[in-house]
């Protein structure tokens, strides 16, 4: 059975979360959510991999067999590094995204959208260039409001009068060229039926994709550890509540091991 | 001493009224705010000109000596049927912050931002038509979600952050040609600060003109009541404490005396 750690800045990290649960139903999974410093998108590259590889180290000495970045931001910023650094498979979330895209794009116009900090450091763009040279016309959006209003639990009737306009500023115009749109922040999933009104060709949400990735990875690998439960431990670095609500909802179960935990030393 | 009759579907046209106090101080103001019905700007102008109709019925059954439409949209939809109606001066706000935007573009190309509703009754564009001609560039922006915001209180630091983005969406590129924004809605004020970051040029807020406007219709008029008290009589048709939070900040003073009243009858 296989210990894997998965984090995001908050709740996003829960869309990657429930496909890894449907792929390797029986594992032990570490889910670290490090709302405190949340949003990430607003960060720099520099500051956001510093709280990446805090997070990587507290998930190794916990003897992790493999690391899932579920965060667009952190795997934009960290990825490389954290290959570098750490000796555990590293799985980020962009690079299955963007092979979905490109497996389900006609017209080859595809677009991204994303918090600001994934959009500057232009990952998306390096990474369609890398699978797929220079053929693929990539249209990117940073958007800064909906990864906050997401953690902040605008994914209800009342705030959708908010969200919905939001929404249609940043999505005005993108489908009048692009038949693909990738949700390049793992929060996005969570409205994806708000952003559906504004989009209705194809939305890609690289979860699945990102499951079916770390199961390849762990393939031929032995456990690490012996007679460990299979479970999911709830880890947040901020607030709980809010969190327990929004992964309550979107998870469709009772969660009540959620720790709070400083891990800033 | 006069009695003045202010209506807005909130807050709004409380930056009227503050204008008001200042050039009639010794007034008896019935401030009435229809923040059951709030917001106006989702509304067809049939709707919003049955609900100010009984609005106006209201106050000129309390005998006042004008009524000043404190609102833009409500202008927008209802100014010609209240004159026609009520035999008491009718006082707008779109036609002062009109002409003073006349007065202040050098360049001719005025920007005027309001709810979705004032934008389609297209008011703005006659008003400049009927007083300029056709030598006057207008751009219209419908911002669906600011009323809505400043009537919820996201006026503070916590939300300036959201208000900021949304902002920004909403202004975007217009102070390449224009050099003139009217804030087309009397909430707008309630967040100039905010405004201002995202358009450096002259902003027009018209609610002193609308102060001076009134106060030029009454000046060959004998007042109708006798014996009556300077005072602000506030009347709202919906909550009360998010009314009286943001009237306190705003007019910088304690409200005790508001009254809820419904006059739906």
């Amino acid at each position: 059975m296989y210990k894997i750690g998965v984090f995001d800045s908050g709740v996003g990290g829960l869309t990657v979360l429930k496909e890894i649960e449907a792929l390797l139903p029986n594992s032990h999974i570490i889910y670290f959510a490090d709302n405190v410093n949340s949003p990430y998108g607003d960060k720099t590259g520099d500051e956001i991999t510093k709280l990446c590889i805090r997070i990587a180290y507290f998930l190794t000495m916990r003897n992790v067999d493999a690391i899932v970045i579920a965060c667009n931001t952190a795997t934009a910023a960290a990825f490389e590094t954290l290959k570098k650094k750490f000796n555990v498979p590293i799985i980020g979330v962009i690079e299955p995204g963007v092979r979905t895209a490109l497996k389900a794009s006609k017209n080859g116009d595809i677009s991204v959208i994303g918090t600001l900090a994934t959009m500057n450091l232009n990952a998306y763009k390096k990474t369609f260039f890398a699978l797929a040279g220079e053929k693929i016309k990539i249209t990117q959006r940073g958007c800064k409001l909906l990864c906050p209003m997401i953690e902040n639990g605008w994914i209800d009737k009342y705030t959708s009068y908010f969200t919905d306009e939001i929404l249609r500023l940043y999505l005005e115009g993108i489908s009048e060229n692009s038949d693909t749109l990738i949700l390049g922040c793992t929060h996005y999933p969570l409205i994806k039926d708000d952003i559906r009104k504004f989009f209705t060709k194809t939305i890609i949400d690289p979860a699945h994709e990102t499951a079916l990735e770390l199961l390849h990875s762990l393939k031929n690998t032995e456990p690490k550890n012996k007679n460990i439960k299979p479970l999911v431990q709830f880890i947040v670095s901020g607030e709980i509540n809010n969190f327990r609500k929004i992964a309550e909802k979107f998870l469709k179960r009772d969660i009540s091991n959620i720790i709070k935990m400083d891990i800033s030393y």
